[in-house]
């Protein structure tokens, strides 16, 4: 059990609709399970998908062999919706469910319970989609795996000691193409959207995670073996336990329904419902024990500590690897421990996110922007989670790189100025709604989302919503406080109106340049939407959130999350250091308050205290009124008071200072800002970019190829002589000199192929141009050709526009197309 | 003490160099001497240089003041050359007896104390160039420091919690600066000379650290107030409480001088060097405390912990704070300690530098180049050190940015193919041999540095040294030694060979490349130098090392170590992991070699073994002579034998495999080879840069300006209205269109200031260029003025032309007298 989720946007997702790979014994036992069901299942031979569907089917039997899905193709079927129909309905039964019950004021662990059913049914609709994706969407990724070992795009780290799981080290292609990734988004975020770019130290003091809440909250519940100190999660080892206990088979239906109606209904409806139990391996298990095994998996999400020791302890659940007795769960903080200095009494963690960096430099942000809102600082570096037992490759890493931008803006006005530029964008949007209701994702422009959004809170409080009385009540109270949310809505609102509504212009604004980067930088648009949170997936002060999910052959994946966090964090590290992290905004009309001050004596003061008299009145200077009312009074019954201040503590007598009251007029009050967030998981990106660009010739399955974009290629020109005769040195001399004059990255290969094997070696690692010397080129001028890797085509052109010629098309300021019409076609007799 | 010094050579030289500026109470001492002797000291004022002197010998009174020295400009000065001549003798002669105690194979002890002495003379040396300096070299660095805070280059990380010593954030100024240099170095180096770069993890297994000594030697002693539990470095504080009690105090001569000699010779001696001794103030330390207490600061860099507790014991020193009694001496290591995963056994700590992440990944960046020698692997990341007690701002932190290269070459060839290139490239080269000698930097051409080398060498080897019979017998051993090291000079050759000489070509041409890089990014070359280590600084494993230093009102300070580290960490990583770390070397002949096989019967193994055949199979094929040996004896002998391999044991019968021996040609043979590693710390050379081109304007010394290369600038260009009106915005927008097209930082400043002061501004960041929006740009087709702020002369261009402009400009393709030459010359009417 993640005790809490929202610390870790980029991490949940997978773990809900991971299909395969090597996987913790944890979910082996549902795998043995879905290998079954796979088997099981035959669709009718005279249909087109499903033929299809029975190749695929079968591949599940090969460990890595894996299929993506080509979704919103797959959407548009209406063979495959008729299929997807009766579960987009069993779906939308339990949406429903959840709101009534929400509605109707039921008791928590009710809705739990239901929401934990609902999930249930999505993934089951989910997985289904998948299956009957269309054939080209197969893919191999133990092909793409061994490539990006071979090639060192990255691999384990420290492998020659035995490695360390979740730790990679990227070689020169993934070095390379991570920091092209990284210039692109410096780019495209903090030079055309003129962001502060900060670089803040991974080292964390304790108290700054204490008040943004990692210390306390950022933790899975463990227990270990109490023999060899093997550690598990726990809700994952009551999870397989359990399910191993229940021994629950489905007959009709599918296994994931089977489970959840029968943790939902009575054992006769669930036999109603065509769903029904094999005879348990392990015949002490008695169907009481069952039952309440069933109600444990329903509401294992909500567990805490205590109820999973009861079940361990009720049900003697024992190690599953050694058989030992097990300890009380534990709460394992996924933060790294260390200690600065030598005394080893200063504690500090290796930052999670890079975010805290940004707000504890709020002030001096805000000042640098000379005191002006909105603007957003932004961050590119590590963040550090000690995962349990981390597996998916680049997913799920004890050490990645992140860009996290903090969008400050008045809570009042979230409007973005450059919004109406991109209006009518258009993106996939998931929409809590539309997941309630077992809809598929929706494309829609962001000027519409925002807009629903608008106009639905309007109608909430002119009252025309269908909530009950209560909870009227409850949004408008949200809506009119004048807390540091005022504002923003809650989340609490959000369930009730971001059914598909993006919650203001300026999330919007970063919803659509977040899609821009990634299509940009390689990810397939038709594999990657915009997923909001349901409500008890949002972090309790967020108002809304928007995950860019991108699927890839471990599912849908989270890559970057969107949030508005409102002002909890800025509002936590003031409570912690009492340092005012607010911005001033001026007021429509100027306001009337009463001020109470100390006047100090300064030639007294600096005579009793000299050096420290500036911060005494400095610390003067920023008491409140209660405290100056409270010194006067000290003064006045006894003569003297003492005061703190940041070098000690000084004895003021009445004479040193007098107590000033007036009123004044003020045109600015103090605000909070809230903070929009945009974090993106650059490995993780980086990852579904390497799945989508992966492919294979045709007629040559094993010829693979990555079709990167020129600007995220690692290496954008190979240098190929046809042979190794000496006389055509001075011409590649001269290739390499035009190549490095213009900047560009190339890799001469003069290994002792034939040339069509060394394309091929070029290809596979996505180097998008080649340029090969022939002994043509000896004519003067000399000439060469130029190979693009995509079509394998090719032209002829003078080494004297060669260097220009690449940095254009790697820039993508000349398409291929151009250089076809500029330069003559080039033919090869075989490129094999 | 630290106890191995080689590890932290980034962070050595400013220890002793430091002049002034907050430091621990180790110095203080020291430094009221010499705060004593800069006032005792006058020049005659007829004397031009002395009058300078004078002057600023008075600065050292203000606490920040600190000078700067134009260090070769001084050298060229007969009149300070005369000042410094017995300075320079006094170095001589202590560089000419510890020459002669080695020759004559004096004890260690003694040496190490001639050493001590020869570097205090060194240091005093130093001093008194740096006090001889030019006027126009005195630096404000408070006014520097204001700037950088103010402006956000970085300031202290976490300071609303009160801030940590040795961690800093960069704000958008340093960040992009920052950005600026690393893309610049990974042009210059990576892209520039085809290193193959990587990005390892920053998390270490200790097994990793302990093979590479990290663990054992990464460390200062340490002692702790038993009370309170503070810390101290033990050798500041014996230092401290030792020059205390001595009590030496010179009335001719200098404090060091008096100090060191008397620390070599009697009594006696140092009366008749013109050295005495006031009277101690503590009357208790007697004649003989006093000496012995002289010969423990001359030892003390030889001090182990039990020395250093016997002197502490022995003296009764306790906590200079609080008096209490203090602990042994405690090894404090300075790396980070962390745990990975849950069960708080697998310990791990942050890397201390980037260099092993390139050594344990040697394997596959060796297969990545075909398996083909040389190539260099480079790395840009963080380090980790936990420093005791950190100061002098980035010169010295516990989180910083490193830049790595490792050249992998083959021992016995260390030419480079480029050096031709270089060959005739001027360097400030300050050999061991003009240290030794008080001579100061000499320019040299590198070809000649490298060929001086080569050209005793070969004397030596020839028998025309002057060393003592058994010295060159040693050399000629080493030398000649098939052990890893064949073809590296070792240090205790060095220490006869390297007097001026750089070992070979790589190291020569990669310190040219040093040198250019610092040169672009805007480090003054005439405070740049390279300093050979002394054999007693190198580690016992280099052959040759030349810090590049640099310059500052810190002193000489360390910023790219460029080391020939042999084969050193290839070797202890393949002792501990027992992975072969070698390169194959083609043969000028083939070899006949020996070869014992066990040949596997597939089939057998097969069936016995299933899937773990394979790794069986390997692991025979990986089997030496010797081992295939034994297992045959224990099949003859009992008919089966134990195998055991990665994924377990396997019992091998008689007839599963058979023994082959044969004699083989081999063409090839194993070699591990050589690392030449130029390591940079970024922050401490950004640190420097910003020095170098801080300035004040003639006149107006308040207003202050950088003159940052436009390449290392942290925003190209301002763009300020000349007004607020509104019919200015379409041109304003025009030209911020333009600057985004060619992707140029810059930054608009609206404010109310006068121009003057809104061009003091942007002048005060670095920004090299600026558009100015007037009133007469409204005329069509729009004109601005371009204004640089080096010489504050303007051009009057068209809005069109301004964004190719100001990217040639600032990528340096086009100068600012082209720029001059195009356009018409803007004359206004103040600047300010």
């Amino acid at each position: 059990m993640r005790v809490v989720q929202r610390f870790r946007p980029l991490a949940v997702i997978c773990d809900l609709l991971c299909v395969a790979g090597p996987v913790d014994p944890a979910v082996q036992i549902s795998r043995a399970f879905s290998q079954e069901f796979f088997k099981v299942e035959r669709v009718p031979s005279s249909h087109k998908v499903g033929t299809r569907q029975k190749k695929l089917g079968s591949t599940f039997d090969k460990k890595f062999r894996q299929r993506l899905s080509d979704y919103l193709k797959t959407m548009a079927s209406p063979e495959i919706e008729q299929h997807l129909a009766p579960l987009r309905a069993s779906v939308k039964e339990y949406g429903d469910l959840v709101r009534s019950l929400k509605e109707s004021g039921a008791p928590k662990v009710d809705i739990d319970r239901a929401v934990v059913e609902l999930k249930a049914r999505k993934k089951r609709l989910e997985e289904r989609e998948l299956e009957l994706a269309p054939k080209e969407a197969a893919f191999d990724r133990l092909k793409l795996e061994d490539l990006l070992k071979r090639r060192f795009f990255y691999d384990q780290s420290f492998a020659i000691y035995g490695g360390v799981t979740g730790l990679y080290d990227f070689g020169p292609m993934g070095c390379a193409m991570k920091a092209n990734m990284i210039d692109l988004w410096r780019k495209h975020f903090i030079l055309e959207e003129g962001m502060l770019e900060v670089d803040c130290s991974v080292l964390t003091p304790e108290p700054v995670l204490k008040a943004s809440g990692h210390v306390d909250r950022f933790a899975d519940w463990m227990v270990k073996d109490v023999k060899t100190g093997e550690c598990f999660r726990a809700d994952h080892l009551i999870k397989n336990h359990a399910e191993k206990l229940i021994q629950l088979f489905p007959y009709k239906g599918c296994f994931s329904d089977a489970l959840t109606v029968r943790a939902i209904f009575p054992r006769k409806v669930a036999r109603a419902a065509g769903v029904g139990y094999v005879q348990p391996k392990d015949k002490k298990t008695s169907a009481a024990d069952r039952d309440a095994l069933v109600d444990v998996l329903a509401k294992l999400e909500g567990f805490d500590d205590k109820d999973m020791q009861a079940v361990i302890k009720k049900f003697h659940f024992k190690s599953p690897i050694t058989g030992n007795e097990l300890t009380d769960p534990i709460a394992f903080n996924l933060m790294f421990p260390t200690v600065i200095g030598p005394t080893g009494d200063f504690k500090a963690f290796l930052r999670p996110e890079t975010a805290q960096g940004i707000f504890v430099n709020f002030k001096r942000l805000l000042e640098f922007n000379q005191g002006k809102l909105p603007f957003a600082a932004a961050q590119i570096g590590s963040g550090f989670r000690n995962e349990i037992s981390p597996r998916q490759g680049l997913i799920r890493v004890r050490e990645f790189t992140m860009c996290e931008i903090e969008h400050f803006v008045d809570p009042s006005d979230k409007d973005h100025p450059k919004f109406a530029k991109v209006r009518n964008y258009e993106l996939s949007l998931f929409s809590a709604c539309n997941q309630m209701d077992g809809r598929p994702a929706e494309t829609c422009t962001i000027g519409d989302a925002v807009d629903k959004y608008n106009l639905e809170r309007k109608q909430q409080l002119a009252g025309n919503g269908e909530m009950s009385k209560k909870r009227k009540k409850e949004v408008k109270k949200d809506m009119e406080s004048q807390t540091c949310l005022a504002g923003n809505a809650t989340s609490s609102q959000v369930w009730e109106l971001g059914k598909g509504a993006v919650a203001n212009e300026t999330l919007g604004y970063y919803m659509v340049r977040v899609h821009q980067f990634l299509v940009k930088v390689g990810v397939d648009p038709r594999r990657l939407r915009f997923r909001q949170h349901l409500a008890n997936e949002m972090a309790h002060y967020a108002c809304d959130c928007w995950d860019a999910e991108i699927l890839t052959s471990y599912g849908w994946i989270e890559c970057v999350g969107n949030a508005d966090r409102a002002c909890f964090d800025l509002h936590q590290h003031y409570k912690a250091t009492n340092v005012k992290l607010t911005a001033e905004k001026k007021l429509s009309e100027p306001k009337t308050v009463q001020v109470t001050e100390a006047v100090p004596n300064k030639a007294l003061i600096g005579k009793a205290y000299k050096a420290n008299a500036k911060q005494i009145m400095a610390r003067l200077a920023e008491l409140s009124a209660e405290d100056v009312g409270m010194l006067e009074g000290e003064l006045r019954s006894t003569g003297k008071a003492v005061l703190t201040y940041e070098g000690g503590e000084a004895e003021l007598k009445t004479d040193m200072l007098s107590v000033k009251r007036y009123e004044k007029k003020v045109h600015v009050e103090e605000i909070t800002p809230s903070v929009i967030e945009p974090s993106f998981g650059i490995g993780r990106i980086m990852y579904a970019v390497l799945e989508h660009s992966f492919r294979q010739r045709e007629g040559d399955e094993q010829r693979t190829f990555l079709t990167l974009p020129p600007q995220i290629a690692p290496i954008k020109c190979s240098v190929l002589p046809i042979s190794s005769n000496l006389k055509l040195e001075p011409i590649l001399e001269a290739v390499r000199e035009q190549l490095a004059k213009h900047e560009i990255s190339f890799k001469q290969d003069d290994s002792a192929g034939s040339i069509g094997r060394r394309y091929a070696r070029t290809d596979e690692i996505g180097i998008p141009f080649g340029v090969t010397v022939d002994f043509e080129s000896e004519k003067e001028p000399w000439t060469v050709t130029l190979r693009y890797a995509l079509t394998m085509e090719q032209v002829r052109l003078q080494v004297s526009e060669v260097g220009r010629t690449v940095q254009d098309l790697a820039a993508g300021r000349m398409s291929w197309e151009d250089a076809q019409a500029k330069f003559p076609k080039f033919e090869q007799k075989a490129d094999a």
